[in-house]
């Protein structure tokens, strides 16, 4: 076994204290990565303090995961030691599903091993996130990373980068296309710069005309307030696309009216319920409401090469190991731009 | 100008009662039709008592509407005198907007005009519909019908029939699919022939034993009672297609569960506010919620073949003109497989 260092949630109710654990030896498949970074997603925060109902205890947070190959199993072929390497929010699945079989494990029909607050496919191991030294995982689900990109600023690609990249594609949004992205955080200014590399005219949506401005700088074309009910109706059926990132539950109303026939909203933040499903806002005329999660790790490669290729990386702000208590309380009040992201260099011995 | 006899809703607190009024001469692209059979659909009786706050009165209800061609204009195509014809719920759109370029009218950017309740591409002059003896019709908005089909049950095609036929069209459902058909009535009754003729296998999903029963008859080869928690658990995540032809406010996240990954759920029946869109299902797995309204006309007359070469009409009960206030009695009360039709014979003099 191997000794691990990182940072637990022991209870709901507690701060995150260092952790001491154990991952397991490698095997054949299996790569073991040294963490230099680890992206702090929202749902770090709910899942630590028990929001979702789904805690297990102790709990080491961090799905957004990148570093070094320092060794690697006999059977590995894509890596090599010295390479960066990351890993998202998924360790393992079932491999042999429908679902598995099409590359979209994160929708395993068996058993999706999430990367922390999960189990492993005995579904009794729990599985350990990112908030630590090491982590050994399936060579599956690893991906490389290209050494053209900022490294650190590539860690919340794997899970606020693919959550927004996978509805893009596989709506085909590109060129000739009015794409609307609702809401400036982590994941809406990831869904900034990808629509508009991938071509789309892109118009961010937000109640903060401040937000607008910076979303101008990531690559919008265009800001349109959602609190300017003129402005909603004169843009009213124009959108082919929206890509919904608000994490809690809304209005979606005045939204859907924002689609053009046949143009559709793809939630990927708030997992809650939502107001405003109106049935004849959906059919004059002809619309669509989706939801998308994440991505497989074949469509994770894909981006992360994307990436390299058009330069993208995410806005961050690196905080130490040890302050990951003050980080959530000012992740809890939206005071960052756009993703913290923890220098694993300061972990305490 | 044409007189023609119909029925007439004066407001929306009184019967409704004979009224006289007047159609206009046919021009050189119009379709002067001779009504035999008028459907009765559920929106006739909303629109009749004002329930959707845009009723203007006096109102001639009825958009299935089907008759014998007596007279066409000199540039008519498609008719000659003799000929079976039907209109359904348009009469006229701008035809030259981007949906109107796709065979989409019911989508026109500028202005549908429906068969009644509605208003003449003038946007002044009302429209008024198939409670009546004659209507005239530019020939772009008529369809023709089959001599091969009992040409009274085909009135409610025009809606109904429509209405389901082209989401299962649309989202390309047929063979090896599953789909589900939520709700028996005028238009789930379609639905479950349509599914059927179109190749898939089609249960009803029903709060009732007994229209379970009757849906077999249809042509369903499955029941799954809505009402049954562990029924409904047992086929989570496992349709490829639901049409909801609910027709009131709902909770719709019961069959948001039912569908599998990339599963689409279409609404055609409830205009009003929807509970229980979660999007926590609508992203495990990936799953879409759209609606539908009624079809272009291209797609009327291909649903109209459709059905001459599959043999499909509308379960119907005919009825005399002057009984159409019982009628609507029965019809709130949902007393009615699956569809009331006015024998247009039945009209007094």
């Amino acid at each position: 076994m191997i000794d691990v260092r990182g940072f637990a949630a022991k209870s709901a109710t507690t701060s995150l204290v260092p952790f001491t654990f154990q991952r397991r030896e490698p095997g054949e498949h299996d790569v073991r990565i040294e963490i230099l970074y680890s992206g702090v997603c929202h749902s770090d925060l709910h899942q630590a303090k028990g929001d979702w109902g789904n805690s297990v205890f102790p709990m080491v947070p961090g799905h957004e995961i990148v570093g070094r190959v320092v060794s690697v199993g006999s059977a590995v072929k894509k890596f090599k030691v010295g390479d960066f390497a990351g890993v998202g929010c998924m360790v393992d699945s079932c491999r042999t599903c429908e679902s598995c079989k099409q590359d979209l494990e994160q929708y395993c029909l068996t058993h999706t091993s999430f990367t922390y607050n999960g189990t492993e496919q005995d579904k009794t191991t729990p599985t350990q996130g990112g908030y630590s030294t090491e982590i050994v995982t399936e060579e599956r689900f690893v991906v490389k990373i290209s050494e053209k990109l900022d490294l650190k600023a590539t860690a919340p690609l794997l899970c606020a980068g693919i959550t927004t990249y996978s509805p893009l594609r596989h709506w085909k949004v590109g060129k000739g296309q009015k794409v609307g992205v609702i809401g400036l955080g982590g994941l809406g200014h990831m869904g900034v710069k990808f629509a508009k590399a991938l071509g789309a005219h892109v118009t961010m949506i937000t109640t903060s005309a401040s937000k607008g401005e910076d979303a101008k700088r990531l690559g919008a074309d265009a800001v349109l307030l959602s609190t300017d009910a003129d402005a909603m109706a004169a843009q009213g059926a124009s959108f082919d696309f929206l890509l919904n990132t608000v994490p809690v539950s809304h209005d979606i109303n005045p939204y859907t009216n924002l689609l053009k026939l046949d143009g559709t909203m793809v939630l990927v933040g708030a997992l809650t319920p939502l107001d405003g499903v109106v049935g004849g806002s959906l059919m004059l005329p002809r619309r669509t409401i989706a939801g998308s999660a994440i991505g497989g790790m074949a469509e994770t490669q894909e981006m992360m090469d994307f990436c390299a290729e058009h330069n993208i990386v995410s806005d961050i702000e690196v905080v130490d190991m040890a302050s990951i208590n003050e980080t959530y309380v000012r992740l809890a009040k939206n005071d960052v731009r756009y993703r913290f992201v923890i220098d694993m260099a300061t972990m305490p011995a």
